[in-house]
């Protein structure tokens, strides 16, 4: 049996999503299925809505429904210090712990060869930009411990060494509540080699 | 840091659907936000047309675009043989076999008092219904093997006990390509309980 058309074409949309299989794709359209037609009617709109009123900050490529951001034009922030992340994800990530008080750079991607992905292809240029005509005291690289963030953070580094700024970038180790037994080799090694004094 | 407004609220809604978490419902939206605004728009029309377009089969309550959906009114279907399932997506896993060529009944859930659904809030009634006023022969239960669909399945067969109609429920056994030791002791009894001669 094939889907019925409306469903077949409502669940390939759902598996354009990130992590969403065709199993939970047929779930998500059986679900909505489910819903009333208000309630179907809301969701789209809700859609269409957050797309028309979201965008990209002009400063730090962060979404937001304010051009500058919230972070950007918030003046309890402090502007001299960006803190560099490859996705919006990863900036929400890293407000939720409440720790950090500086404004971001939000790159939209990574260095990624395999995926067609070069340096031009992401916010790197406009980091810069920021950079030069900013006074800026630290960058602070906050990319996935990935060979792509890795290799992004390298390119970062390298363009900043002329620019009269500290570079630093997030600690690799042991994560917290992790047991050593179970932690990969590579994470022991970065563990080992990125120890602090106490 | 809040969400953007906008992106709360669409946030909240990916979050309703079943097995979507706050961060897998954080994922999506955001990836939503990236698509191109002809996108979204063809998401948000693709939703509601299906919700439209699709509407319970008036006979067994699958879902469909026409009524009576495609397998009822197909003629080359066996139907004096329903197969009992309780979602559509049962009904699904079950048509992609190719094995099974009789019609359904969707009871659009299971009984479970917990929840707080009892027999009158599927479609129980309809089932029986349907057997009373035409010549079935055969019922097939084929809810899962889990308590409530147990329970079900136990409280439609007595009430089908009147009819002359033959009552069957799938197997309950080892999965294909599953391991003895790591099966566990139900499923291992059921296996040997309804063991069949070769």
């Amino acid at each position: 049996m094939q889907y019925t058309k409306p469903l077949a074409n409502l669940i390939d949309f759902f598996e354009r999503f990130p992590s969403i299989g065709p199993k939970s794709a047929q779930r998500m359209a059986l679900h909505l299925l489910k819903m009333s037609s208000p309630e179907v009617q809301k969701f789209a709109n809700l859609m269409i809505e957050a797309k028309e009123k979201i965008h990209y900050c002009s400063i730090c490529y962060n979404m937001s429904q304010s051009d500058p951001c919230e972070i950007c034009s918030n003046s309890n922030r402090d502007d001299k210090t960006i803190c560099v992340v490859s996705e919006t994800k990863d900036l929400l990530a890293i407000e939720k712990t409440n720790e950090y008080n500086g404004v971001y750079h939000v790159l939209q991607g990574v260095i990624s060869p395999l995926d067609g992905i070069g340096a031009n292809d992401i916010r790197i240029r406009e980091l810069i930009n920021r950079i030069s005509q900013n006074e800026i005291e630290e960058v602070i690289l906050a990319l996935n411990p990935t060979v792509e963030g890795e290799a992004t953070s390298l390119y970062i580094s390298k363009l900043l060494k002329p620019f009269n700024v500290k570079i630093s970038r997030i600690a690799m180790g042991l994560p917290i509540g992790s047991d050593l037994e179970y932690a990969d080799e590579i994470t022991i090694s970065k563990a080992i080699e990125c120890r602090v004094l106490i």
